[in-house]
């Protein structure tokens, strides 16, 4: 076969956009993730917090593309990229040769140096890690109601969120909603509405990214939620006892790490340079430098905007990269000159505080409350993949407003109440 | 306070009956589970094969109960039962004194003293079993689709399944029909249409327990489908490689065990006889030999019926009991006179072959085929709990009638690609 063939890695939005777009230009494409599905990112914060099950916000990737006889999906792990030889190593043993790489494989939380925290203070990237969170956070109550220690019981009903980012904001609000408005008739012995949900940031205030006045409607809200802000106060430690802020300890058995992101290691496969973040520093047109063959998009990619700025990791940009990816390869494909160079275009910011406030930035028109709640959840909505899991998803968020009860509220995974599941 | 203390250990089909037929005594009462939900065992085995997700099936305890301020649920594991002092112990280390304590602790699957086959032969009681044998099964797909040896590959594609009671059938029909109508499209180096689907039974015909002629319908259905039945072969050994049995042996990388079942060791804790499986040979009343203030009911209880069959170990079975327990319950509070013995009004026997057949028994009508489907699925709706639950379940099967397509096929929890993770 003459076709040229193209490796996509990562069936995040980023890759998937690339995929879509390649439809009918007669190119064999093999796409590679080590997951099955594709996650609906932006959404997983409600798995956390029992508002949506998995199932509701995760697709099978071969699914997606079982029309598309073009498009091979494996299952895979990338251990290494040759680009002399211009082909792709699988843990599997299984290698790939391309004609062109597109490296679509996302970032992961990162602890700054201190992945020791990881097991007391879980991140959110994974289905798998917003069972765990859930897990822990139901468990936490649990726990609290069987407590006779004052002091431990205390401590299991407080929940600290390190970073206020939109995950962080996202968590604590829904946390707050849970512990005040879902959970008290629930329990005998203890009052969830007595909860403590802390959100600690480092910065000088929420939704850092956000307008001013945004940031601090936000706070306002959250503060309405009870949840307790402690802005501009470092972490110092993390263990399975609570967390201790450059201000004091803060006694937590229950901790999540909404703060910082670690690109996956492409730049090391490829033996280029990358920024703080381990994203691969791309040229103009999103190639690695020096690889004109090879592209980074989303997360992965360190892309600086006209203005300084650098292209936030946010679907909509791993989209509009993948998007224009799809057209310089069409355009190398028909011969064509070079494409201008990739530039983003900024929709908006939006982030929600609990299940009726919301607020969107979008540069000159600036929302809050719940008009900006509905479009979230409207936009949202659209934005997921296939009639099933709108509607799941609108049926769920519909249950929960008419009842208000969560529907995920399952403990599930081998954990169980013994107090060594943390060590 | 004067009042009561029932203790109910286990939140299942008999445990909740008991609660809700208690409501309104004056009784306190603490139901102690060791997972926080209410799971709905019979449609267990559609979460192991991608049809629905596990919060479609399963409830949190504590929040049936929320409206209950007589009633106290806790998450605990139950290490002992000192009958002398009337006590529970758990493993936390918090004691219950009780007045009346009912163990409803259910049973687990059974390797008839092979527990060494369990890590390569999963069986299927909790949403953790049937996640697991959906990531297996979903897993095999998939390095099938990456093998280059053809053995290997068929090993990848034959599924083993031990047991053909309803669970066993139930799981063989639809994973023959996962490989023959919903992937063959979204594979391009395997047929899935090829998998062999294997169904062994040492008994003398699938479904022993109903009427000769459904039997042989199910049979029959079971072939249509495609699966292979091994009737009359006993199964000697399973590794990772297959299954042994009387008869030869079966190259199958993934084998699910529906064969034996062992009760929870109530027995053992109240130290009174049990039959060879486990379960606790209890009085005309229910009540444990010699401990007139302890019941026993559901898969725990051996419970014999005047005809000389046992009472099998269904949930209307389960639910019968409660029921009665709670009626004696109410009676000595009232100082009446004892009821009469339990008695167990067998209400029909179902089981499903795939997606569009059933079979019926309710001893002088027998049912079959598409009718007895619909009847099957109205009636598990109709069980299910709560409007939510009900719609979600009615919308899974839904659309996978309006698709074709199973909603719940995520590969989740932390088994990779890696070869090494059955050993």
């Amino acid at each position: 076969m003459s076709e040229q063939h193209v490796v996509v890695i990562g069936g995040g939005f980023g890759g998937l956009q690339l995929v879509n777009d390649l439809k009918g230009a007669g190119l064999r494409i093999t796409l590679v993730d080590r997951r099955n599905h594709h996650l609906f990112q932006p959404l997983l914060y409600q798995v956390a917090t029992t508002i949506l099950s998995t199932s509701e916000i995760a697709w099978p990737i071969r699914h997606l593309y079982s029309d598309r006889q073009d498009v091979t999906t494996l299952l895979g792990e990338v251990v290494g990229v040759d680009t002399a030889v211009k082909e792709v190593s699988l843990r599997s043993g299984m290698t790939q040769r391309y004609d062109t790489l597109v490296l679509a494989t996302g970032a992961t939380h990162a602890y700054f140096g201190r992945d020791d925290w990881e097991p007391v203070a879980p991140g959110l990237k994974t289905l798998e890690d917003a069972t765990t969170i859930r897990r822990r956070v139901l468990l936490a109550f649990e726990r609290a109601e069987t407590e006779a220690d004052p002091a431990v019981r205390d401590a299991l009903l407080t929940f600290t969120i390190v970073g206020a980012g939109p995950t962080g904001v996202e968590l604590a609000g829904i946390i707050a909603e849970l512990a005040s408005k879902t959970l008290p008739r629930e329990f005998r012995n203890i009052d969830t509405g007595k909860t403590r949900v802390v959100l600690v940031e480092a910065g000088p205030r929420v939704l850092p990214t956000f307008a001013e006045e945004l940031s601090a409607y936000a706070s306002k809200a959250l503060t309405e939620l009870g949840v307790e802000l402690h802005i501009g106060e470092r972490v110092m430690e993390c263990t399975a006892e609570g967390v201790e802020t450059s201000e004091g300890f803060i006694s937590s058995r229950t901790i999540v790490w909404a703060a910082g992101v670690q690109a996956s290691p492409a730049a090391k496969w490829l033996d280029v340079p990358a920024d703080r973040a381990g994203r691969v520093i791309v040229e103009t047109d999103l190639t690695a430098p020096g690889l004109p063959d090879v592209f980074v998009v989303g997360d992965t990619a360190s892309v600086i905007q006209e203005s300084g700025a650098p292209v936030p990791g946010i679907a909509p940009a791993a989209k509009q990269q993948g998007a224009y990816v799809a057209k310089v390869i069409l355009a190398r494909l028909a011969g064509k000159p070079a494409l201008p160079p990739f530039r983003y275009r900024h929709q908006g910011s939006l982030a929600t505080i609990g299940q009726s406030a919301a607020i969107i930035d979008f540069g000159r028109i600036k929302l809050k409350g719940w008009i900006a709640w509905w479009i979230w959840g409207i936009a949202h909505i659209y934005f997921l993949i296939g009639t099933r899991s709108r509607f799941a998803v609108a049926w769920s968020w519909l249950w929960i407003y008419l009842s208000g009860q969560h529907s995920a509220r399952l403990i599930t995974q081998k954990e169980t109440m013994r107090d060594d599941d943390r060590k």
